[in-house]
């Protein structure tokens, strides 16, 4: 029998180093037998899981299935543009820095960056670029886009949703939303997906699954399935169609059809509340940003970090001033927590004798 | 309780159409638990799976893991040109037929295509486009890609594969396979992998496994790792880089370390010549190229097709000659040849009462 | 002062090889005093050469001026496509042969060819590719390309190029015409470029004029206006913008604007005509394709051909059978094609020595 | 006879608003006869140009003639790059700014931009970019890009350029110099190109000659050809290789051959020296950064900018500050510098009176 290398204690270094909920293996098996049609083509899951997502998203949207957060998001931004066309989006966007230039690669056009503290744009941060419009030797900005969660750990009223997309239609320009903590954001602000995304006037959607407890798979969801022409095709020339669809389908089912979404979410939610409250009660660490979904932004004393993440380990945000992320997933737990919260108090107790 | 909309009985469509062998479920499960890092970071997982790739290819290849085989193949390519640098391949190649043009757009290069019968092509059909070698006004052929087994069932001779190599070689040309069903190959031949690929100077194959019971997740063995310098970033530029990389690992581990990989490649090329060898028993139905690996071939009447694929589904190869095409599985039993084969001979009846 | 190295005689190997008219020389220095804005921007020059065009190709066409005709071709194509979607062109097309694969890499997408004899295409060769529409496996036929005249000297009726437009918009599809040597086509069906082009439907077209006796620049000339959209930006994004714009628009009002187009393309077409009809004279000599338009093709002896071509340069298009390519050009005088002739006739006789 | 619709007056919007050089006239006139080989390839002007250069930029250097600006950029920068790979840039570059995209598109790669004031970038400006080398997320930084003179009219001291030539080699990346205005520095600083360039440790260098006199063409000059290999492909694929090479080529060699390149930038950057010094005697105008070539930069009242461009064009540089910026064309006179500032001073009194 083979043994498997397992990896070690769980931390808070992302919500994509947890596995997948119970739920999501025992759907795996639930439609590993017989034979789908690959590619989903004519599969009762694909029709399946769009009835559900036309459930959330209305009767308009078209929703497509992809491998991860990066094929989302680089071809639901392509389908939007030519290559002559921009995205203009916070520098801080997973679009721009963490994506390894994907996004000008597989567009051929350019991300126009605004830097923020806090993750998140407005109009008025947009405003400036639309002064290129019609001016030959400069990209045309065409597309807005934001992410809900942002990787700040913040999130965007639906208002200011609603006020960017207004924004965008009014200058001739699309908004995009990159969702790969969409369910974090809606738990939190206890609003529906449609309240979020449908009615705020969002034009497409990179809608997350992995990062809240599924194996792999996002979804793109094109809120007006006018926009979504050829993206088949493009699907397929981006290297993102799955041959055994069945098994993103299947995840997706019952992510969105039992509530899966919103149980991990919570949890997530729920513990990074807790830790945010319980952390700062150990001296010498504060909060360093709001906590809205399920990231938790510290500053503690830069010796104390590299042991700390011996114990849990997590990723440092700035190396200068000892900011540090903290990410809560599906499976952390009470006691996670508060082991987190314990070793941090013992071994400052240790920094500080020195 | 969630219901998933299960698909019909299994067929001859595709090896893609089949589930996951029962093995491969029982390695994501044994890997569920607690925190791996994402994108195979440090996670001993990673150093597993190459561990084992090392065994059968050789100390110096380097093993790289993506999400499908178009990524395979697209990636694999472009690492080793330049966009004015060109492919040469047979007309029927997967890369030239059926990647939506990813090929083009990734690599900004060109196919440049032989038109064969059997799917093969030989250092003579490569000659012809070594005159645009220093012409400034054509793309430059430096990569020779071959199938194993080709998109026709057959296979090239380990003698064929090193005569490709050394001639690719010889005129500053890389060789690369596309392994989509290599085990299907290895088996049928009787060879080790590092016999048909090693000792032959293939440079770099794409190492399939979805086709033979994996879930997802191909391989990329570059098989000098001098080759491969810079890959991680082009596999995360190509949207091909897994978060959760340890459900691609434990398949991998699995199916290379308990001979998964062998076993159901047996099972299926068993079943194409069980199949080949009861479907010519049937007045009016002959093969139409040899049966050298899971795939078989077969010409018949052109009023049979729709009614067989009623009962068992599989693709129509040419329109014009009645040609079909039936695939083998990992999953493919004896009593699913035995069905198809009396259906066909029970409806060739009704189609010859007409 | 300076002292330039300079050619060699007059030969036969490309009307690209000639230099330029001297009315073009004429409009350079016409030109070039005071200050002109750059790229075309507000200059009077550039609305004075689009009326030109729109005398020429009618109220609804729009024109834009580029480099060279692999940049208006590659353009063109470009500004019609999606990269999942493909274009349908002879495989000896410019497109395809000889622009280094720039049409891949800047389209990011796929030309699907058709090996023709005589470098045209119909409806009925183009009519397999449609079997791709709707696959989400394939690339997308949207786009039929044809040269008039073509690569092998030949042309296409009014008639034949009318029904391909009409092919094409039935299915959904635009007709890109390259035309760089379309003025010697125009001469030599003694038609206009609006009934060649204009009245058949064309939706392109790469105009060219380098090849008829300008320094550089050619022109794409979107016959509805309404397909040009955004294009100024892909040309900018193209590389393809000149600065000092008032020197491309000057050498086509001077082409349009006087008849030099008709006059260059009249003497090129004559002087090929005479050419072909003086050559079969030679003993061994024989043509191998009809002359329609500026070229002449024909069969020699292999061991006459070095032997020619140190006296008058010309090239070779196929080594297995001695055919050659003999191209004229507005400079081409009938003391060239004399001497052409006799030397041919005089080299023939020590070739029959030996 | 053909009319051309003249442009108006002379201005100071750019120096590509600008004609060409007698001298240049005469070299087109000069080689305008016969047959040259198209492309280039075999001209003897080709190696005739070629011998100037490597007088310039040494006996390792080897130089390619492209169309324009862009074309030299863009191509250089791919030369050095894989679409991984980054360029670090100002913000401010042409690069960046003002070549819709055209890098991102054709490199597939991506621009790290520093904001700077100067338009200039040391090698600590860089450093913090070098924190992504090894981290498969980021595109990695290989190629650091300066503007000489800047876009902002700056200049790098040799001592500058050899610290960043420096810092690239050690940090395994190449420094590309954007020489559009290259002349124009080497007469500021009074050094020759092998000082400022070869001395240095420059890799590749975009070398202007249209914004200093010429009509069009651009020359990409590697200072080691080892770094060329396979370049005249790109420069193929990306649309830049010229046919009628020969009128590109007689306009460098009059351009390098007789001291053309030297005596226009004189004459450009006098006058911006003049125009510097006597500007700033009307009250109410100032100098806004140091005026180091042939570029003058201002700050005006806004009430004064629209009267003084009827008179004498030239493009605002920041519509909030009122700051302008004058350039000085190799045909710029002192009537023409007299002629502004007497303008200037006769609409300030106007703008004075209200």
């Amino acid at each position: 029998m083979t043994e498997f290398r397992i990896g070690g204690r769980k931390g808070f270094a992302s919500d994509n180093w947890s596995g997948v909920s119970p739920d999501v293996m025992e759907a795996l098996r639930a439609v590993n037998h017989a034979h789908h049609p690959a590619y989903g083509e004519n599969d009762p899951l694909l029709e399946q899981a769009q009835e559900l997502f036309r459930q959330h998203f209305g009767p308009d949207s078209q929703t497509f299935f992809v491998y991860n957060g990066t094929g989302a998001n680089v071809l639901a931004v392509q389908q939007l543009l030519r290559s002559w066309e921009a995205v203009v989006a916070p520098h801080s966007a997973h679009l721009n820095e963490d994506e390894g230039g994907a996004p000008e690669k597989f567009t051929g056009g350019k991300i126009l960056t605004v830097h923020t503290e806090d993750g998140k744009i407005s109009p008025s941060d947009v405003e400036p670029f639309l002064n290129s419009i019609g001016f030959q030797h400069h990209v045309q900005p065409r597309l807005i886009s934001i992410s809900q969660s942002t990787e700040k750990g913040t999130l965007y009223s639906c208002g200011e949703i609603a006020e960017l997309a207004r924004f965008a239609h009014q200058n001739n320009m699309f908004l995009h939303v990159d969702g790969a903590r969409i369910a974090n954001a809606a738990v939190a602000m206890d609003v529906s997906f449609r309240e979020m995304i449908v009615d705020t006037g969002v034009d497409v959607l990179s809608f997350g699954g992995t990062k809240n407890g599924l194996m792999f798979g996002e979804a793109v969801v094109f809120l007006n399935k006018e926009l979504a022409r050829g993206f088949e095709y493009s699907r397929k020339q981006g290297m993102q169609l799955a041959s055994k669809m069945r098994f993103i389908l299947a995840q997706f089912i019952v992510y969105l059809g039992n509530g899966l979404w919103k149980r991990n979410a919570e949890q997530a939610n729920n513990m990074a509340r807790l830790l945010a409250d319980s952390i700062v009660s150990v001296p010498g660490i504060s909060l360093s940003r709001p906590v809205q979904a399920n990231g938790v932004f510290a500053v503690m004393p830069k010796k104390l970090i590299p042991r700390l993440q011996k114990e849990y380990f997590f990723h440092v945000w700035d190396e200068d001033t000892g900011e540090v992320r903290l990410m809560c997933s599906f499976d952390t737990s009470r006691e996670d927590v508060d082991g987190l919260v314990h070793a941090a108090r013992r071994l400052m107790q240790n920094v500080d004798d020195r």
